[in-house]
């Protein structure tokens, strides 16, 4: 059998995904899969080993991204379709996984049957690391591909533990040497993780813009000593200061009128963390969220307000060790316009939408034409082992990204403004 | 040279001190020894060299208690005198290390020159895992001794990092088959870890009762979600929950005048812990701390409302896994009268006074008769690596301890009531 007549039809597609979503997986029907581990190891073998077997060529960058490149017109740059294969701990098995599959069975459809007038060739992409829960910051991978880091910087970063990328990508063997394809355009599909197209009964969405994000890291710096022998008076506690930072972050949301703005507090780690002993240092990472920019930079003034009034209370030190913006982009609106009349032509419902949540596509966007795309979240949710899409919404999905790439194939966004 | 020769004076004991205090030692002058560590097992190697080369037989007990024994008469039970070896983490030198090597000191003294009618024999212990920090509860190796838990119970007990105490003494070679020896008394000697005796300008202290302490393992349980997609009004955010379990049990102490309740959460861990996901478990370690019984009953029943309060606002659950009462204990009289005339006869200046940490002699007092000294603490700093006794103050104390044991090894405290 060539790999033209390999099956990539829906039930082969299904059948994959279960396969993949076995990888790492958790009881309660949920992967474990976080960037460079040994379980992401095992779903990058998986699948270079479907790329292989279905024609596509893989390379592999110093950064770990995974290409499976399918050659329709020589020597032409790529359209890059994908999504990464990593996920959060203990989180669901849609989140990235879905779009990769999706990718690789589109990138093999159109290598075997390309449309008319093509003028680029395709590739499915896996991004490393998109997650950002083991080495922070998110989206490296496909931040190296854009030049926004060095690979060299990329590589050093350290999990909490002290393991870099370079010695986690070394380890699960997938550190490459290969250089990354010309892309020429840049798709993406990916479950929603929020409930506008569940609520309004829809199948695709559109991506026009993202909410834009503050992300911090503060460190909040106390005295060490003995819990059961240093009178109150005497405290610098640095976990009650903490305390009193996860709350502020939690209220600076709460100031807006509900839906508007987004603020949590996911990581914290406290030192020396024993239970008779008052914490020294604790450092935590905090977001806050909007499609506002106005809104957004009114919640980081009322958070850089908050912090200093807890810093001036005198128990402890609040330090902000970084706040990065990651500002909203306009999608282009010629792929909304392309992705709209392929949902059409194939009778899915649509609609544009904002993306809440970041993406690989985010960093693509701006740099090459870019499209993306969203499949249902039943009832919204993600991060979780119970994220979910049904197997209809699933291979809709696949027909949509191959669709919208067939289009992509022949150059039909070459003119799209890159904002 | 026999073990009687060997230098037992004030400066080999400074020097010997600052050898102990090289083993797990910090850039900032202090240590970091938890116990079963490698460092801690550096520590318990010199120790039992210390032992060997004065003439006191080491036995080592089961779940890792070492004793260096110094026979004066055949067949009697004990004269037990110690402290420990570990140490929080980056923490003080003179915590536990401090009377290990002052009770070394003084059961080689006692066992080259007894007292005259001597009917007991003497030890010096060096008790496992007396801080608790890496594997809890704390004062574990005195609390088998007296039976309090089991030796398999404590043996099959994890870190965090799921190492057990089994495998952590097996791995230093420190867990023994010896039985421990029989004890007909108890004294420690300790860091005063409080301003008392720095402010009133004492040498001693002499040990009358202990604060009482609840001790809580909490678990704040909502529900992981995508931090960027998940609108504030679905969220079931376990760390803001636990932020106000943290400002609760600051609260509780706040309530009671100042110096009569002590409160904190010294250990957090939340799961997962990533910059992206809303926390799905948060687990806590607090404690409540007052010399008052009564006191800190309502401080315990003040948090359990609170705690209540937290639950019923909706957004997470609130568990008190545990909730454990250390009770008051008043150490016999008849011990701090007889530590009084020592220090009395040795020109030292001493007071009575209740001790805030707790202590292996906790354990060890209503069961056999107990005496516990305690040195100043230079501004009462503790569990801090600027944890500070000066030389004459150790010294002090070492004449003090050895004068203390000089007396129990007649058998003067027999007749003192155990409460």
């Amino acid at each position: 059998m060539t790999a033209a007549q390999r099956d990539l039809g829906e039930a082969a597609f299904l059948a994959d995904f279960a396969e993949l979503s076995a990888i790492g997986a958790t009881a309660a029907g949920g992967v474990h899969r976080e960037a460079g581990t040994a379980a992401d190891g095992r779903a990058r073998e998986w699948l270079r080993s479907w790329f292989v077997a279905h024609g596509l060529r893989c390379l592999i960058d110093p950064v770990g991204n995974m290409y499976g490149c399918g050659e329709v017109v020589a020597d032409a740059p790529y359209v890059l379709i994908g999504s990464h294969l990593d996920s959060q701990p203990t989180s669901g098995r849609f989140d990235g996984a879905y779009g990769v599959l999706a990718a690789a069975y589109a990138a093999a459809r159109l290598q075997a049957d390309p449309p008319e007038g093509a003028r680029l060739n395709v590739a499915a992409v896996n991004w490393f690391n998109e997650e950002g829960s083991r080495f922070s910051p998110s989206l490296m991978g496909s931040g190296v591909f854009i030049g926004k880091f060095g690979a060299d910087e990329i590589l050093d970063t350290a999990d909490l533990g002290g393991v870099t990328v370079r010695e986690a990508l070394q380890a699960i063997g997938f550190q490459g040497s290969d250089s990354a394809p010309t892309a020429a355009a840049f798709a993406e599909i990916h479950i929603e993780q929020g409930r506008t197209l569940i609520d309004e009964g829809l199948d695709i969405g559109v991506v026009n813009t993202n909410w834009t994000a503050y992300k911090y890291v503060v460190s909040v710096v106390g005295e060490q000593s003995h819990t059961g022998a240093t009178h109150m008076r005497y405290r610098h506690d640095a976990l009650v200061g903490a305390s009193h930072v996860v709350l502020a972050v939690r209220a600076v949301a709460d100031e807006f009128p509900d839906g508007t703005m987004l603020s949590s507090v996911g990581q914290m780690t406290v030192h020396p963390n024993s239970p008779v002993v008052v914490p020294s240092r604790v450092r935590l990472a905090a977001d806050l969220r909007s499609l506002d920019a106005h809104l957004l930079e009114q919640a980081h003034q009322s958070l850089t307000t908050k912090l200093a009034d807890i810093e001036a209370a005198g128990e402890v030190r609040v330090i902000v060790e970084s706040a990065v913006l990651r500002p909203s982009k306009a999608y282009p609106e010629a792929g909304a316009t392309l992705a709209g009349a392929v949902a059409d032509e194939l009778g899915l419902r649509w609609r544009t939408l904002p993306t809440m949540a970041g993406h690989d596509s985010v960093n693509l966007c701006g740099v090459v034409p870019t499209v993306m795309l969203f499949v249902p979240s039943v009832d919204g949710i993600s991060h979780n082992e119970r994220e979910f899409t049904t197997d209809a919404q699933m291979t809709a999905g696949v027909r949509m990204l191959t669709g919208t790439a067939r289009r992509l194939l022949t150059g039909a966004l070459e003119e799209a403004v890159v904002t």
